[in-house]
C-alpha cells in the first residue's frame, strides 16, 4: 500500500468509528462497570419493554421499589436519620434541662452514643418521639429541610444528600425513561424522607413509602393543621415492607432493590409475582470508597437475604466490582 | 341581491361556520352545562397551567383529590361497599350456621336491614371483619372482582361501576390532560376500590387512598402471602382524610372535590394551602335522574360543609342544574 492509500484507509476507519460512536445509543448506566449485574438490568428492561414479547409488562404495572438506607444512599456509620435525631436532641436540650440526667438523652449530650443506645429499641423510640412529634407537619418539614441543607457526614464531610449512589441514580432514571414508576420503600420515616427525595432522586412524595406516626387534624384559629402525635403507627421494615407496599401502592412490584435483611420480605414478595421479575441486592464490598459490611453488621445486616439471593439467582451488586463511581461528582 | 349572489353568501357563511367548528377546541367537559361551576373549573385549570402567570402551579404540585362515594359514583340507597358486604354474608352463610340466630348477620339473611344495622358502627364493624378479613389479599381481589362484575344496583338494574358520574369522568380526564395527578381519597376500603378504579376511572391503585386493616406477611409452603387480619387500622373519613392525604400522598392537594360532611376536613385542608385552590362539592339535587339529599340524609349527609362552601365561595355543583348527563351511556 502506498502512503496515501494507507492514509485514506486510516481516515475511513477513524470516520467509521466516529460515526458508530455518534449513532450508538448513549449508555444509560455509565457508572456501572460491564458485568453480570449491569447486563441483568439491561436484559430485564429490554424484556419487559419489548412489544409483543412474552415477557412484556404494560406500563402501569412497571412498578419498581427501592429501599433507601444502604440502597440509594449510604447508611454508615449510623442511619442518617439517627444523625438528625442526635442533632435535634442537642438543639432542643436547652429547653429540656432534665435531659442532662436522663438516658438516652444524657448519652447524646455527652457524646456517649453507646450509653445513649444501650436501651435498644425503647431508647430509639424515646428519641424519635422527642424529636419527631409535637409539631405540625409543616413545621417538621422546615426542621428537616434546614438540617439536610447544613448537616455534614462525619467521614466524607459532605451533605448527606451528596452520599447518594450515582449508579442507582442512573438506574432510577433509566427505569423511568422506560415507563417505570419508581418508589422508595424504606424503614425510615416517611415525613423525614419526603422533604428531599424529589429534589435528590426525582422521586415525588407520593411515591415514598416509609414508617410513620399518627397525625391529628385540628383547627388553630380557623387554620387547619396536622399535628404529629407521639404515637408510632407503622414500621415499614422486614415483613412490614410487603405490607407497606400493599397499603400504599396496592400492586406488586416487578423490580425490587434492597441491601439488607430488612428488605428480605420485600424482595420475596416482589419475586413471587408472575411474569418477569428483577430482584437486586446492593452488597457493600468497598471499604475504601464507601464501606464493607454484611453478615456481622449492626446497621444494614445482610445475611439471610444474601443466602436467598445466591440460592434463587437474584442479582447481587458488588459495590467494589460493579460500580465505577460511588457518589455523584 | 341576485339569487346567485345570495347562494354564494350562504355558502360562504356555512363554510365559515364549518371552519370555525373544526378549529374550535373540543369542549373537554361536554356533560357539564354552561354555568358558574363549569366556568370556575375551566378558569382554575387555565390559571394554574398558564406559564408565567402568578397563579401557575408546577406539574408535580398539581395534585387533585376526589372523594368516591357520592362524588365519583352514586352512594344511595346504601354505600355500594355495603351491598358487597350483604351479598358476601349471604354467600358465606352456609359456612356459618350460627349467623341465622345472631345479629347483625340474622337481619341480613332475613332481609331485615334495619335490624341488622340497629347495632350501629359496631354492627358494621362485625360485618366488615366477617367479609373483608381472613383471606389473602390476592383472594380478596378475586372476590371483589367477581362481585363487581355481576352485582346490580336495585333501582337502576345496572352494574355499580355503571353508576359513575360522566361529568366527573370528564373532569378527571381534563385534569390529567392538564398535568394533574388524580387521586381518590375515600372512606371506603382501599382494597375494595383498587380492584376496579383503574379500569373505571383511570386512577391506578397507587393513587387510591382509603380505609384499611392490618395485613400479616407469611410464607405458605415457601410462597409469600399477605393475610387480611380482623383488625381495622385506619378510617379515612372526616379528620382522617387530611391525615390520609398526608400519609399516602405527602403533599397538599390544589384541587379537592367531595360531597358530604365526611369530606369537610379534606376540603378545609386543601383550601388552606397557599396559591390558587379549587374546592368543589357535588350537591345531590336530582331525585329524578339520581337522588336528592343533603342535610337530613343518613348516607352522605351534607350540612356543615355546605355552610362553609357557601361562606367561603367554594364551588357547589348542583347535579340537577350543572350536569347535562349523570351516568355514562
Amino acid at each position: 500500500m502506498t502512503h496515501s492509500v494507507l492514509a485514506l484507509v486510516r481516515t475511513a476507519v477513524v470516520a467509521g468509528v466516529l460515526v458508530a460512536a455518534a449513532c450508538a445509543p448513549a449508555d444509560p448506566l455509565p457508572s456501572w462497570n460491564d458485568g453480570a449485574a449491569k447486563q441483568a438490568i439491561v436484559q430485564f428492561v429490554g424484556d419487559v419493554t419489548r412489544p409483543g414479547a412474552a415477557t412484556f409488562v404494560p406500563v402501569p404495572e412497571r412498578i419498581a421499589v427501592f429501599d433507601n438506607d444502604g440502597t440509594l444512599w449510604a447508611e454508615q456509620p449510623l442511619y442518617f436519620q439517627l444523625a438528625f435525631v442526635f442533632d435535634r436532641v442537642k438543639a432542643l436540650a436547652a429547653r429540656h434541662p432534665e435531659w442532662r440526667a436522663r438516658q438516652p438523652f444524657k448519652g447524646i449530650l455527652e457524646g456517649d452514643l453507646r450509653a445513649a443506645l444501650a436501651g435498644g429499641e425503647a431508647a430509639v423510640g424515646q428519641l424519635l418521639m422527642a424529636t419527631h412529634t409535637g409539631m405540625t407537619t409543616t413545621e417538621f418539614d422546615s426542621i428537616v429541610g434546614d438540617w439536610i441543607a447544613t448537616a455534614r457526614h462525619p467521614r466524607f464531610a459532605r451533605p448527606y444528600t451528596d452520599l447518594i449512589y450515582q449508579p442507582m441514580l442512573e438506574l432510577l432514571r433509566y427505569l423511568r425513561a422506560n415507563g417505570f414508576k419508581t418508589f422508595i420503600v424504606s424503614g425510615g420515616g416517611v415525613d423525614f424522607m419526603r422533604v428531599w427525595t424529589e429534589r435528590v432522586y426525582g422521586i415525588p412524595p407520593e411515591q415514598v413509602v416509609g414508617s410513620y406516626g399518627v397525625t391529628r387534624f385540628e383547627l388553630r384559629d380557623g387554620v387547619p393543621v396536622l399535628v404529629k402525635e407521639p404515637k408510632l403507627d407503622f414500621v415499614d421494615d422486614g415483613p412490614g415492607k410487603p405490607a407497606g407496599i400493599h397499603r400504599f401502592i396496592g400492586r406488586r412490584p416487578v423490580l425490587a432493590f434492597g441491601n439488607s435483611d430488612g428488605d428480605h420480605q420485600m424482595l420475596q414478595w416482589a419475586a413471587a409475582g408472575g411474569g418477569p421479575r428483577f430482584v437486586g441486592l446492593v452488597h457493600h464490598t468497598d471499604a475504601e470508597r464507601e464501606y464493607a459490611y454484611d453478615r456481622a453488621s449492626h446497621i444494614g445486616r445482610l445475611d439471610m437475604a444474601l443466602d436467598e439471593a445466591t440460592a434463587k439467582g437474584w442479582t447481587v451488586v458488588s459495590m467494589k466490582d460493579d460500580w465505577r463511581r460511588i457518589f455523584p461528582e
